[in-house]
C-alpha cells in the first residue's frame, strides 16, 4: 500500500477529482493554501495499492493538464511507502 | 518514531479523540472531506513511538466501533515510518 | 526528495513562513487544530531535496524560537522519505 499526497491548484481540483472517482480511486480532501500568495489549493490523501500508483499518476496528469494557463499550475504528487494499513 | 495518519468519519471523531487523549496520545487535527459525497471527516496526524503503535490502533478501533451504522464508517489508519523527528 | 510535515503553533506560524520563503523553501499550508485544547495551529507540507533538510530544520528552529513564551510552543517536524515525486 502507498500513500499519495497530491497537491492541486484550485483550477485543476474539480477535474482531477472527477477523473479519480471515475477511475475508482478513493481519497480524502484537505483544505490548504499556498505559502506565498496563499492562492487556494487542495491536498488529497490517497491510499493506493502499489500496483495502481502508475495509473493514479497518469489519471492526475491527464486531468490536470491545461497548457493554456501554465502560470497557475502547481500540481505535485508525493508517493510514500505505507508500513501498515488498517481499515476499520 | 512513526506517523499515523488517521481518517475518521465525523460520527466517530469525537469519541476517538476522547479515547486517544485518555490514553495520552498526542495528535493534530486537520479538516477534511470525503471525495465523492464530501461527507465530513477528520484527519489526525499522530506522531507515535514505534512501541505504542499497536496500542494506538487498538484505541482507535475500540472507539470507532459502531456496528449499528456500518454504511457511514470509513476509518482508515496509515502507519508511516519517520526518518527523523524534531520537537522544537 | 523528502517530505517535511511541520506542525506550528499559531504564534510561530507567520514568522516561520516568512523565513522559509526568504530561504526559498516551498510548502503548502493546511489548517489544523490541536487535539485537546484545540488551540489553533498550522501544518505545513514541504517537499524538500534531501540536501536541504538540515537547512530547513535550522530555518524553522530559528524562526520558531521565542523563549519568552514557552508554554505555547508545540512545533514538531516529521521528516519522511519520498519514494517518488512528480511535479506536473
Amino acid at each position: 500500500m502507498k500513500l499519495l499526497i497530491v497537491i492541486l491548484s484550485d483550477a485543476d481540483t474539480e477535474n482531477v477529482i472527477h477523473k479519480l472517482i471515475e477511475a475508482d480511486f478513493r481519497f480524502t480532501r484537505l483544505s490548504s493554501s499556498g505559502g506565498f500568495l496563499r492562492r487556494g489549493n487542495t491536498t488529497l490523501l490517497m491510499g493506493t495499492p502499489a500496483e495502481r500508483v502508475e495509473q493514479a499518476i497518469k489519471t492526475i496528469r491527464g486531468a490536470a493538464g491545461s497548457p493554456a494557463d501554465p502560470g497557475h499550475r502547481v500540481a505535485m504528487i508525493f508517493v510514500l511507502d505505507v508500513q501498515r494499513f488498517e481499515q476499520l
